[in-house]
């Protein structure tokens, strides 16, 4: 029977606090020895995540209690099964189940809700192969050229990682270029319109409530300016992504409808419609299928018992120690890939969102700290930019790599370039391995200003391309780290009430006459006022 | 009589350690008071930024004490007047005599390096005007449409955060299009060249020893990709920017040669030939000058004596005290500017490669925390990402956000639009306005949940518009923050001495022989073998 018990209640997690030994440097049999397969070819080598001065086999015990006592893995079949995971808005969490089955059919009344995710994603798939394949034309009688997504937070992140993270592979004359539009700084609307040729531009506009401020606005925006390019109907050229219950999926205006539902949040939605409609128009749907079968094999290896073969558990727990016995504040995601250059920016809004709480979900305040701050950057690139005070600040932050052993243009380089490809690829993988070393085990040197401590803790993330399929297993990793977390820490990662009172707010200037104190309507106003807006 | 000393033992910083107070809410009158001009219409608001539970007129003359003992202001003078101030490298730190003298001239030998610097940015306004023009055509007689510059950190991340703020101030049909190469991930040198017309590209090579690994490397790899695309002599459109003693400086078979020297350190070069060049070509001189005299009226304000009219000494002052007496490891950069978006990845660099560091002038180990961890992103976006751990999170992180009256679109908008981006800057505005109260005041309620505890500080730079100066006078203002907490921290700000045991390690890998431990060069094989590199 699941229950729910906060982190400081657990045996396991006092055993923890007093845990010391000896410091030791990285060997080659530890780095044997701490390495998982995750699925989709990624391996995770936890070898340097280590603590320097506590023994693996001391902590790894302790670790696989505190995962038992918390019962992570029960929690994460309970929430496959469709159980109410999201208890504060009485919701289930289903993003797995749009990657596959893992407990069976989940049902909702009369209906089949895993069959129902792949009807849609059918849906996508005739409709994308239609359009790169010139049987669905723009109303000029055209071939559709670009695809500009209106949204924002999930609906923008994650979509814009994955496309970015595979825009380089297998290019194809058919590939639709993508745009994004999120911000509602005009700024941002304005000049993605001047860059692309709008005539030849599919819009999707994603919003599951379909009254998202921003997105609303410049749904709006973007129509009026269609119109003065002399586009006489633009909803011609736009599809909606939302709830069924939305304003927007009753909106018959729309060239096409695709549907999400309450039980996939934001942050989650990459791998339904809000990511696979974008990433089957840009890249084809096999593409986004192999992505989902990685992720699906990563959510699987996620429910291993061994906590050895379990590595967003594994990481999740180390990360908890860190967290929560070290307290050290943040960790910093660092992938050797410029293809995985806005991945960190997601798996921020993933984690950032999911667990910086420190409510229960019981509705109680936590006295331990919760979700760390997250921030990252791709490699070498970082060794000449934060990677100093990584290496020698005040402050200890635990990093994870990411790794490949081939560049992922290898495919398409030129026969003449194959060797020149695989040598740069050394260069990175070099400056890779020399960084892991050089946090672990630092260096000591006469001169301070040269000395590196060194029990910086990292983990790897590696394997031989950044194939689709890869790429859908990290993403698997990232959110199921996350979530074991979350079970970890006892709060609700799956909603966010801190998103509300910055709105609420907001609508207050705009539409003045709200309750609130006076102070505080003064002090919004005081702001609004050094902003250039006028007196409400 | 300028003397070094830690914070620790400065008499200011005891007593600020006891400061407190009963808890406040936000008032108009606060906001109003709380406001000082820093230069090129930009303004700077800290009434959020004061601790909740501490008067003002407590905290303000100490923070003010301690920057007299800590000598603040002696030190920036001598800094300008070009002592050594680098003293681990021992060299001058002249980045603000880019900008104009704000202390005499500066000499070396015979040399006025004022004089010098502002000569080298005549050539390379000679030299932009020629190729805007065509004046200066590609080796096929045709004009240049792209410019790469390939270079890494400091050569890349600042140029990049100007180019894009300022890449829709006013476009001209003469402005090139930038483009970076910086990673030595060759999937971002291979993907570059895909997409640019190559014969209408000029390559920038950004290196100042001539000798940066990732820059040589990709230099290399563009050379070779011209030359398969069948350019003869790919060096006929690439020019240098390098030192003079670098070997780079010595190869005539470049277009054209720019020289910057040792006293620019990479993080603060975008004011020279670094960025200035870049700029130049994409954007005019007259662009690049205008942000130069921006820049330099708020190194200017930086000298003044009165704390609450210094925006970036009370603002590094501020961090102090939420650093090292509330203990807060980091603080987020929050632009309501999509132009800015760029603009939080160079000042993490600026920072955490600055002040990441945990000796002290005179060697010596630090005992309190030093340089925060700073991360960020564009508003309204991150109040869809991370902003639910900002507001709701157990780790408090103060913040810095950016605003302007209007959009940077206004002046290109067409007339029927006008209005449009006006109300839709309100709408950005209002949702700033909002945060900033609601960090700062909270809201309780009768849900845990809902309810925000509030006392999360901010402070916010604003004005008109995101024109060339008020973009100056933002760099400066982050370089001259950064600069004051080296001084009261008691660090070198102007080293990274972080950058270089990863670069060993990985040279051993490629080259292997060098002399190190055996247990750490086996570790360092086992993650290369990880990696697929060969054994060595």
């Amino acid at each position: 029977m699941i229950s729910y018990r906060n982190l400081d209640q657990s045996s396991a997690f006092k055993k923890l606090q007093v845990l010391a030994g000896k410091a030791h440097s990285l060997t080659a049999a530890q780095i044997r020895h701490c390495d998982a397969t995750l699925a989709a070819g990624i391996h995770y080598n936890w070898a340097a995540r280590l603590p320097r001065n506590v023994a693996a086999e001391k902590l790894l015990p302790l670790l696989n209690e505190l995962a038992q006592e918390q019962q992570c893995l029960e929690k994460y079949r309970a929430l496959l099964k469709g159980e109410i995971m999201n208890r504060s808005e009485k919701r289930r969490v289903l993003h797995h189940l749009l990657r596959g089955e893992l407990a069976g059919t989940v049902t909702e009344g009369a209906t089949d809700l895993g069959a129902y995710y792949r009807s849609q994603m059918e849906r996508i798939a005739a409709f994308a192969h239609k359009i790169r394949h010139g049987k669905l034309l723009t109303p000029q009688g055209q071939h559709y050229r670009h695809v500009v997504q209106i949204g924002i937070g999930g609906s923008e992140l994650g979509p814009r990682a994955l496309y970015r993270a595979l825009r380089n592979w297998r290019r194809r004359a058919e590939d639709l270029e993508a745009h994004f539009i999120s911000n509602i700084d005009v700024d941002q609307a304005w000049v993605t319109l001047q860059e692309i040729d709008t005539n030849r531009s599919l819009f999707i506009v994603v919003s599951k409530s379909g009254t998202t401020l921003e997105t609303a606005r410049n749904e709006r925006y973007v129509i009026e300016h269609l119109q003065q390019a002399g586009i006489a109907n633009p909803r011609a050229q736009m599809v909606a992504v939302t709830a069924k219950e939305s304003p927007m999926a009753a909106d018959e205006r729309y060239l096409e409808r695709f549907y999400i539902d309450n039980y996939i949040g934001g942050r989650f939605s990459s791998s339904g419609a809000v990511g696979g409609l974008l990433l089957s128009l840009t890249r084809g749907i096999e593409v986004f299928r192999e992505l989902l079968q990685g992720a699906h094999a990563a959510d699987q290896a996620a429910l291993n018992n061994e906590l050895t073969h379990n590595p967003p558990l594994l990481d999740a727990l180390l990360g908890i120690y860190e967290r929560n016995i070290c307290n050290y504040p943040a960790y910093s995601l660092l992938p050797y890939s410029d293809a995985l250059q806005d991945f960190p920016a997601h798996i921020q809004q993933l984690d950032m969102e999911s667990n910086g709480k420190t409510v229960n979900c019981h509705g109680s305040l936590l006295s331990y700290p919760t979700g760390a701050l997250i921030f990252g950057g791709a490699g070498t690139n970082i060794q000449h930019s934060f990677c100093q005070l990584l290496h020698q600040g005040s402050t200890i932050v635990p990093m994870i790599f990411v790794g490949f052993q081939e560049p992922q243009s290898l495919p398409q380089a030129q026969q003449q370039d194959l060797a020149t490809h695989q040598e740069m690829q050394q260069l990175l993988n070099a400056n890779l391995a020399a960084q892991v070393v050089a946090f672990a085990d630092g260096e000591s040197a006469t001169d301070p200003n040269n000395s590196f401590a060194g029990g910086r803790p990292s983990s790897l993330l590696y394997g031989k391309q950044l194939t689709p399929s890869a790429l859908g297993a990290l993403l698997s990793f990232f959110e199921n780290r996350v979530m074991f977390q979350g079970f970890l820490w006892n709060i609700n990662s799956f909603d966010q009430p801190g998103v509300q009172l910055g709105k609420k707010l907001a609508q207050q200037l705009l539409e003045p006459r709200s309750g609130s104190s006076e102070d505080s309507a003064a002090a919004l106003q005081s702001y609004a006022n050094l902003l250039g807006m006028p007196k409400l």
